[in-house]
């Protein structure tokens, strides 16, 4: 017998039994009925307590483990065999029923019949559209163990060693960026007062993390002003005599942070976008032409922090990080940079040097489930000076108390599951040396699929590999001899097609369900400003080889000559 | 033979051949060490292939689920025997190693030997501390397929029929609290336009998104202005001719609000607290004072939001929802209801009548990982208006399109793991009744421990139970008679002696490392205005009896006795 809620027995609950009518709604006969059952409820919460019961669990797992993993290795998933009208026309009751449904494992079945063929395969190596990839299967245990010791890292309360875990593994990224020397970690690593980061949900709630630290400690207490944080940000314009307050980045910047903008209270125009050069990276002259512009006196604008981008979202660029930083010293402004996605590339021997310069930032994000290959999802922001975050310190009667070990204390989150563990694990599973090689591939793949790109005459690189993700587009040979040649409105009226045409065949290529490359959208400046539609690939699944980059081309091209040509 | 990374060959790695000489800083014997091996890394990325090594992950799985339930269930955790400093010694190692350290076997090994028995048992009868628990185990297993199927639910094409299904149980719960006709969730149910809510990372932010919302639909955009969000807090002060803006809660509200008003630009002192009755909720004549106090036309101010409370942190008290909706609907102010503990209680047919009123709100906080028992960490906030969260819409080019079901588009979060799913397979599995069950349990559980505190001469209740939390403190009869007749003065000493006891009373209980009850201070107001320092016990774990609460008091009395009397 199954020791679980899941064995729900088909008996008659007491209150349907026959001394008392049953409710008039529950016409259906009782028999068959699950309903739900003290004693059968409470053992859920128990351990198994026998032999049977414990199989069944594990039988359970193992249908979990391989019924889900042979059916993700068989397709992508983004497919419109159900259009999504038709898949959210079968999810429309809004009724929790009142007794179970069904059992745990008719629940499973489900999920891996009928819900996992809708998912997205996002562990196929021809799942290439975005950030988001196959994990190493030990996540999943990982993740497993997190879920059964069900720890809330808001305190130590309800943590204990997992807190001085989760500190440890931060210093061990900290130290991975900031590369400072063993007195400074044995200092900070289990300090109760000190804070080398925090781990958040994601890297949007890094980024705001971030920025909420820098205006903090822009708008810090002065003669008779309490700070921003408690007086606000009216209060603070004031007491530090100006009208405005912004945050420079480049147009590549990731939207998390004008939402931060918008959250702070500053308002998202004033993150103010600074073009970017041919490479896609922050233009440093217009960038400091920028901050001349708004800094003269009549103005009263302060700007408190720079953000230098270590792989772009839509184009993996990396920023001259080692150029911000030498201006946001000179200017003495709050030097953030985000690298949510090329973080980890610190782990290449090959490739660190292209982040060259991130040990400048005065703070750092960088995403667990991006290239550390965690389950979703996972967030981190890293602090160059181990007492900044005092400037978003709060306090309760219960939890969070001074001088404690409690992680909520600085943080933007309460409750929290123990993300830490996993990666704490992870590295030791993989070495530097094993993040390195994944790096290495996706940076060596990436520049051998722009060689492939270069090869063919109907694509078109639009902006080359400087980690691993690129974009590019189809362009047929006639015209893009014909766009050489043209005049501003003849390049329009061209690339306007070109548009429609990748539009298309991004749709119909993500319909097929083989293969999933996305789209974005970025600017052309010459011969005029016009919004080029491109082809994104990112490359982090270690089983994504060249050949499989070729199929997928391949794919398109023939998508074009099939429905265009 | 193991088709994975944890399977890591005892072999040198190729940069170690004899023909390159060896890094000198590795001078153990390379034959010992595990080493970085691209094979058996891409292996860690695929299913398993053959049957031998299908059964070790079972088998590692097996270890998880069991070896580490047989521990929990043997103690609580929070124990000295190790004491916090001496476990914080041994975690100060700030490198990542370059090449693995353990393979996966060890290193779960560790964490079920070496990591669990210094995490904390939340899953025992006898941790009554705080608002974490055991967790039924089925959600174990639901949060493995959560993490097997990593789907990123910022957007559709990472998640597909997730997003549909976590729209489906959006509307379920928004139905629980709200209670609208068929016709409105077969409207909204599956709508791209409008949202009934989102899954946030916990409480704090479900609090945080709600009051950004409210924010922003105060200061939405009017003549010449384009609102809060886009041209920021000193615009909008402007715009609205006002000079401060402020929220109210009562004195009981969670510390999550005032970081919320931090974050928000408007300061944490503008989240005024309004005093208390005797029974712990919001005093509606103090709060009629108060709006009528800042709402005197010389004062600028504006009233945004009132924020009740369903299930305070410390007390389980429920604020008046009822007259707070009709409070806030005459001043036309929003009306935001922290119910992130108390809000599953709508699931019990005898106590949902407790949570009257809630459905005049126009925001509501509900944690998943409270008494929806899913395992950390899941907020969730609702919102009555389905269009009002257009007041937070962030697009981008790659992601969250206008007309898409992208559930990224309206939520402070970027990626985001499919708690979702968890949520909607647990209301399957459960039924209401189910988790009424347990919510009957923990209320009726309290009310028993509250007679049984009566009962005993040299305890005392704070605070009764509403829901399933209650105060209570030990206070020696002879002390009890003596402060009845006190002055201010003498009253205050005996409080302050009876606040050391009751610290050290909880000190010594979790050092003792059987059970765990948390303390918090709350506030006396007579004979003299006084910080009362109490015992706090929260019931949620359905193996919580009223014997296991004898036995803990009774370890109470004892160390009374042992150490004071």
């Amino acid at each position: 017998m199954l020791p679980a809620y899941c064995a729900f027995k088909k008996i008659k609950f007491h209150y349907d039994s026959p001394s008392k009518p049953m409710n008039k709604k529950n016409t259906m006969t009782p028999k068959k009925e699950l309903v739900a059952d003290w004693p059968a409820l409470t053992r859920t919460f128990i351990r198994p307590e026998n032999e049977a019961a414990r199989s069944t669990l594990i039988k359970y797992m193992e249908q979990i483990l391989f019924g889900l993993h042979d059916f993700l290795k068989t397709h992508v998933g983004f497919t419109e065999e159900i259009s999504l009208k038709d898949l959210a026309d079968r999810f429309t009751d809004s009724l929790i029923s009142q007794n179970p449904e069904k059992k745990l494992a008719d629940v499973i079945t489900d999920l891996i019949e009928d819900i996992a063929p809708h998912a997205v395969n996002v562990a196929s190596p021809y799942f290439v559209g975005h950030m988001t990839s196959a994990i190493p299967f030990f996540m999943v245990h990982l993740k497993t163990i997190v879920a059964a010791l069900n720890q809330n890292v808001v305190k130590i309360e309800t943590s204990k060693v997992v807190s001085v875990v989760e500190k440890r593994v931060l210093a061990k990224i900290h130290r991975l960026i900031y590369r400072k020397n063993d007195a400074f970690y044995n200092e900070h690593i289990q300090s109760t007062d000190t804070t080398l980061g925090c781990f958040t949900e994601n890297g949007t709630l890094s980024n705001l993390t971030a920025l909420w630290v820098a205006r903090n400690t822009r708008f810090s207490p002065t003669n008779g002003f309490d700070g921003v944080e408690k007086e606000g940000l009216r209060a603070a314009y004031q007491a530090y005599g100006i009208e405005r307050s912004v945050v420079l980045v480049s147009k590549r910047g990731h939207y998390s942070l004008n939402k931060a903008g918008g959250l702070l209270g500053i308002g998202n125009q004033n993150i103010v976008a600074v073009d970017v050069d041919e490479k896609n990276r922050i233009d440093l002259i217009a960038l400091e032409k920028t901050i001349k512009a708004l800094t003269k006196s009549p103005e009263k604008t302060a700007i408190w922090a720079i953000v230098g981008i270590a792989g772009t979202t839509e184009t993996g660029s990396v920023d001259p990080l080692s150029k911000l930083g030498e201006i946001c010293d000179r200017n003495r402004i709050h030097f953030h940079v985000d690298a949510a996605w090329g973080g980890p590339t610190l782990m290449s021997e090959k490739y660190s040097h292209l982040l060259s310069g991130i040990e400048l930032a005065d703070s750092v994000t960088i995403d667990g489930h991006k290239q550390f290959y965690m389950p979703m999802s996972c967030g981190m922001v890293y602090f160059k000076d181990p007492t900044i975050m005092d400037n978003v310190i709060y306090h309760a009667n219960y939890v969070n108390r001074p001088g404690s070990v409690d992680l909520g204390i600085k943080s933007p989150s309460g409750s929290r599951e123990a993300n830490s563990l996993i990666l704490d694990s992870a590295l030791k599973i993989m070495g530097s040396r094993g993040y390195g090689l994944l790096i290495d591939h996706g940076i060596e793949t990436a520049r051998k699929f722009a060689d492939e790109i270069d090869k063919r005459p109907d694509l078109q690189i639009i902006t080359p590999p400087e980690l691993n993700i690129l974009t590019y587009r189809l362009c047929p040979f006639d015209l893009q001899e014909k766009l050489a040649g043209s005049d501003a409105e003849q390049a329009f009226s061209i690339n306007e097609k070109l548009n429609d045409i990748n539009r298309r065949i991004q749709r119909l290529q993500r319909e097929a369900g083989n293969s999933f490359v996305s789209r974005t959208t970025l600017k052309a400046k010459h011969p005029t400003e016009q919004d080029i539609v491109v082809l994104r690939v990112v490359i982090m699944n270690p089983m994504t080889t060249i050949e499989i980059l070729r199929e997928i081309i391949d794919e398109q091209e023939n998508i074009y000559k099939n429905t265009f040509a």
